[in-house]
């Protein structure tokens, strides 16, 4: 193993200039990046803009224990391209905030770094600034994106009707089984140093967890079958809690069938070994950064047989709540344990 | 004292609700502000963008022992203001992610607010979107601020020249005689609780170093006047470490003139106090967030007698180098010492 750099011996412009190697500028918007007061963008004439921000936050969000540096850069980078997918909007750049304590090296934010090129790259976004600092705890990321979306055409949460149909990408519930495993491996190996982790078993949900990818193969796609959703969101704190969201903010009630829920063989297999019940994992577990999105009843046939979205449900009256209901046909209200960083 | 909420006792959405409050727009272009997946910003015809983030971290940046929330809010505010400045830009939209730790009250967090409202208002920027999250240790900002310059007005560190005239706006060094001041309070304190802090005398540097403000008057004034720098940078770490900046970027050298160096007396009276050198203070102390720009010497008429700008000397030939002129013409180089925070 070669030597590893403190932070401390190295100032923040040298820092910088090391972090900076590699990165390179595919948006022809982005005029100016790294390296001044700030950066200069070319907004493409009819479009309008998005911007969003995340924090992730060491101990609170991620756990360097199990979690890889440069799997963690990426993840950064996805969850708020995420985001940007959940207006119906591409990002375009974007610039990252990070602070760090003395346990970290500079190879660390390197390999953080890496990560964070590596989802630039699958994105097609431009890393064009930053700020970088010490802290007296541990790794904090904030990242802000910008994207855009022709002029109109950017997707909120209250479009929704009551008869749109409501549709979830890929499947549920995946990453927070993924979870539940690294901490399972993480506990046996607080207790045993010598155990070698058992993952190879659940790559599928360990993969969900660790490296979540934005959906933005999904944004191409409606556009590409002239579907433009009425209202949309990302879902990152459980299904139920982003259908609450979706039904608040369009004024709507929803029926939800269980029975159509996506869920993953790999999924069903950890939820049985776990003793957990795979759609509470699906409802309220979280950081599958899947799209929800609600298209008119007219729709239907554009989407039908889509490999990847699925009809889970559709919106109703405002009246009418929001409601599970069972494969028995009965409804029972949706509730949000949704997730709470506090 | 009415009681205090602390963060656990109120959710994510619950606290985001509490601080959206009094949050008003004013900018046409914002299309959407807080409460979606991500703002929607419609961008004015023929202008370009600057983005610009900055992180403040507790313990690092500031002492929340001498520095109250509201004061802190609006500084976060400025401190970035002051980039798109550096950019001969105007701020338009912002986002703010923070993450604060288990200590922190509800209307702690309320206080912070106030005091970003306060800039927002000041500098006619809309605050748009953010992330609120928990964190293990103490209060974490970080501030991603847009602006608009007319399409090619935006102005970079590297467009100087060899004899354009190097500019300073304000005065130099009380920020950081502020903070002795504050510094030699707080031990004070720590040393007897009973002691009042003895500020009064200290108003003007004090508040330099508490609530300094970005200087956007000098940008409509630059445009009122018919002048676009050449290059441009704001002095967050000093004012030595600045020219040395622009001198890399613009690949010149310069002079600057000791003598010229503007101080005000309640910095100088300051530093005769703490026995410090008040040129050093100027050139090395850091956080006066004024504005360093160059012009063409042509442009001198035009920058005569302004009250808030000072000629503090030129740019010179790269093999030059930057230097430092004494009053008695002797020329020494350039060195910052600048500020890092690792």
């Amino acid at each position: 193993m070669s030597e590893l750099t403190p932070l401390t011996a190295i100032g923040e412009f040298a820092l910088i200039s090391r972090l900076q190697k590699g990165i390179s500028m595919r948006q022809p918007g982005t005029v100016l990046g790294i390296g001044d007061d700030a950066a200069i963008i070319a907004p493409t004439a009819g479009t309008e803009l998005v911007m969003t921000t995340d924090l992730l936050v060491e101990g609170i969000h991620f756990d360097l224990a199990f979690c890889p540096l440069r799997h963690l850069g990426y993840k950064a980078i996805a969850v708020n391209v995420s985001d940007v997918a959940a207006m119906n909007a591409l990002p375009t750049q974007l610039v990252v905030a990070l602070s760090a304590g003395p346990r970290f090296t500079v190879e660390a934010i390197e390999e953080l770094y890496a990560g964070m090129r590596l989802a630039c790259e699958a994105y097609n976004v431009d890393l064009v600034g930053g700020d970088t600092t010490a802290s007296r705890g541990g790794l904090t990321l904030a990242i802000t994106v910008l994207g855009e979306a022709p002029a109109g055409e950017a997707v909120r949460r209250s479009g929704g009707q009551p008869t749109d149909l409501l549709c979830v990408t890929g499947d549920l519930g995946g990453a927070f089984l993924g979870l539940q495993v690294l901490e399972r491996e993480k506990q046996a190996f607080l207790a045993d140093p010598e155990t070698q982790p058992e993952l190879a078993n659940y790559e599928y949900i360990v993969q969900r967890q660790l490296r979540p990818e934005a959906r933005l193969d999904i944004v191409h796609e409606l556009r590409e079958r002239g579907i433009r959703p009425t209202s949309m969101i990302d879902i990152s704190d459980g299904l139920a809690s982003e259908v609450l969201h979706l039904c608040a903010a369009s004024s709507t009630g929803a029926r939800v069938f269980t029975e159509f829920l996506p869920l993953a063989n790999p999924t069903l297999e950890a939820a049985a070994e776990f003793n957990l019940d795979p759609l509470t994992c699906a409802l309220n577990g979280g950081e599958d950064y899947e799209l929800l999105f609600t298209v008119p009843v007219t729709d239907h046939e554009k989407l039908k047989n889509h490999p990847d979205i699925t009809i889970i449900g559709h919106l109703t009256a405002k009246e009418d709540g929001a409601n599970l209901v069972t494969k028995a046909g009965q409804a029972v209200p949706l509730q949000a344990q949704g997730w709470t960083s506090f």
